[in-house]
């Protein structure tokens, strides 16, 4: 093994803005032989996720930042194809924190990394880096207990078309509540309403999301689960109706702004409807995880549960394919195929 | 009685930004005979409020707005001085929505002035519109039932030395807090922390929020009680702990823009802290004020609860008295002497 090259892209510069081509360093280096315990991963797929835009900003947050030469950080799913633990087999899939290159060695036990396997049988292996994965916990836990809809309530989600938003809006409406989407473009509203079977989506790019919300929630909204932030957000804080939870999960309006974050101007609807806004990170609820897959899975296999993904080809596209998500150019999780086996 | 005359502010403009001496009509009526059932009431104090500004606006709040000529709404303690009610005898004071005027005659059992007696031997009048009134409930609410302090957690609170914060910061002190106020000028800090035992009291005038929020919340902040908004809001966003607990209570800093509210630019750390922002309107609590009040005039009595009040006099004053609360410039609950019996 030790003859092949892992190529690799490391964070150059901390980005201003949108991330450029220069804030990328593609490397190659050679891999190196695994010990006792080790593992040998072959990336297969790399999930693209607007968190990352974060991570890449230096300042305390969640997780600490990318450092400045190092792998650029990213969850995906791997093959193994060299083990000496018996953790895993030669030949499993496993998910975990790969990073964006072509090859990982390590510890099987490894804290950051954290693999575990996945069953290419039970569900096509991207799937788990969509609802099975990351962004379904983060819809699923997100919705379920910072939002706690009830049956007969509206909920409103942003980046509906998203891999987060595409599972707050099936679990929604899983759970007997009015579901509308918010999202860019006929075709992605179209889908999460034909597909997904949301009751309604607001095109943000053909008119006004303030009469969007008028029109189709008539009863206004009770928890509205925001992936963008920005007008958007103060768009759906002038419709939320007394007792509303309003679920903080990203705002990737605001991701690559030069200038200061535009906070919620209307976020004194709050106080009149003595209203909720509260923030969710995924990681808080890892000990249930299997509880969010095992209930998806099964809606999944009745049919009533559909995810889609956009996924883009080979590992030296990863700087453009990062930029569809703050495009809004992607159609579904965005994904990265890195190999095909 | 129908000789008498009774002198009223009524609104004349909704105010753009600051209100005006012009946004007000200085009237004097007759005031009427009381009918079987009604009772005459003379103003004694009243209520001088942040909140009144919002009422002043037009569009859907928590209240409907106070309409063009109606006379402004005020709460207040009034004397009883005629009464065809068995309710109220004449000499009991009450405490409701008397209005800005001298006089208010009409049904004991009003639903929107909502008279209830106060006992003058139990506390002086003035109490009764601070701590044992709407914002002393405002802040034994809004702290204990949306905060959820918990003993030896930090709690921070803004308009420190007002009739909310006053209150806000001697229930946390009670409940084994670290309170941290914060307030306008030194005479103001001394008092919070010398006369009613804050842990310490950050001058917004005198330097950086952001540093002595460094400095006197070690710890970082569990819950902050905002009664301000603006700069201040995002200051303490950026000191947060994990699962923070804000209660927006007021903006006064933003009630007077004639430039769009600011929002929180860093309510983004409420998701990496999975932080809550949750409003609060005391009058959801109403089937409980007894319950504030009896705990708070115990520990009055025990001597372990101060409050003050910055009493102006004179109904003809109410303009002017008014913009103290938007300019910093009351020291305690801001009250309106009407008459002295």
């Amino acid at each position: 093994m030790s003859t092949m090259a892992n190529r690799q892209f490391r964070l150059a510069a901390r980005p201003i803005g949108m991330p450029k081509p220069t804030d990328w360093k593609f490397t190659t280096e050679p891999v190196r032989d695994i010990e006792d315990g080790e593992i040998f991963v072959k990336t297969q797929y790399l999930s693209l996720d607007p968190a990352m835009r974060g991570w890449m900003n230096e300042g305390k947050s969640y997780i600490r930042p990318v450092a400045i030469d190092e792998v650029m950080r990213a969850g995906g799913i791997g093959k193994i194809i060299a083990s000496k633990s018996p953790k895993f087999a030669v030949g499993d899939y496993v998910s975990g924190g790969i990073g964006v290159q072509e090859y990982w060695a390590g510890p099987a036990d490894d804290k950051t990394a954290n693999f575990y396997k996945v069953d290419p049988k039970a569900a096509p292996l991207p799937k788990y880096m969509n609802a099975l994965g990351m962004p379904g916990m983060t819809a699923y836990f997100g919705l379920l207990e910072v939002g706690q809809p009830k049956a007969g309530e509206t909920v409103v989600v942003s980046g509906a078309a998203g891999a987060v938003g595409q599972t707050v809006g099936q679990v929604a409406k899983q759970k007997g509540c009015r579901v509308v989407g918010i999202a860019g473009g006929k075709e992605k509203c179209d889908f999460v309403v034909n597909e997904l079977g949301f009751d309604a989506c607001i095109d943000y790019k053909a008119g006004s999301v303030k009469e969007g919300l008028k029109a189709n929630c008539p009863k206004g909204v009770d928890v509205y689960f925001d992936n963008v932030g920005g007008d958007i957000l103060d768009d759906v804080l002038t419709r939320i109706n007394m007792k509303a939870r309003i679920i903080i999960c990203g705002a990737i309006s605001q991701y690559n702004n030069t200038t200061p974050v535009k906070g919620p101007a209307n976020y004194l609807s709050l106080l009149v409807n003595r209203a909720r806004m509260e923030g969710i990170v995924v990681f808080d609820y890892a000990d249930r995880y299997h509880l969010g897959v095992a209930e998806m899975a099964k809606w999944m296999q009745e049919g009533s549960f559909k995810t889609r993904e956009d996924i883009v080809e080979g590992l030296e596209t990863f700087p453009q394919a990062l930029l569809m998500l703050f495009e809004g150019k992607n159609f579904g999780k965005l994904i990265l195929q890195v190999a095909k086996d």
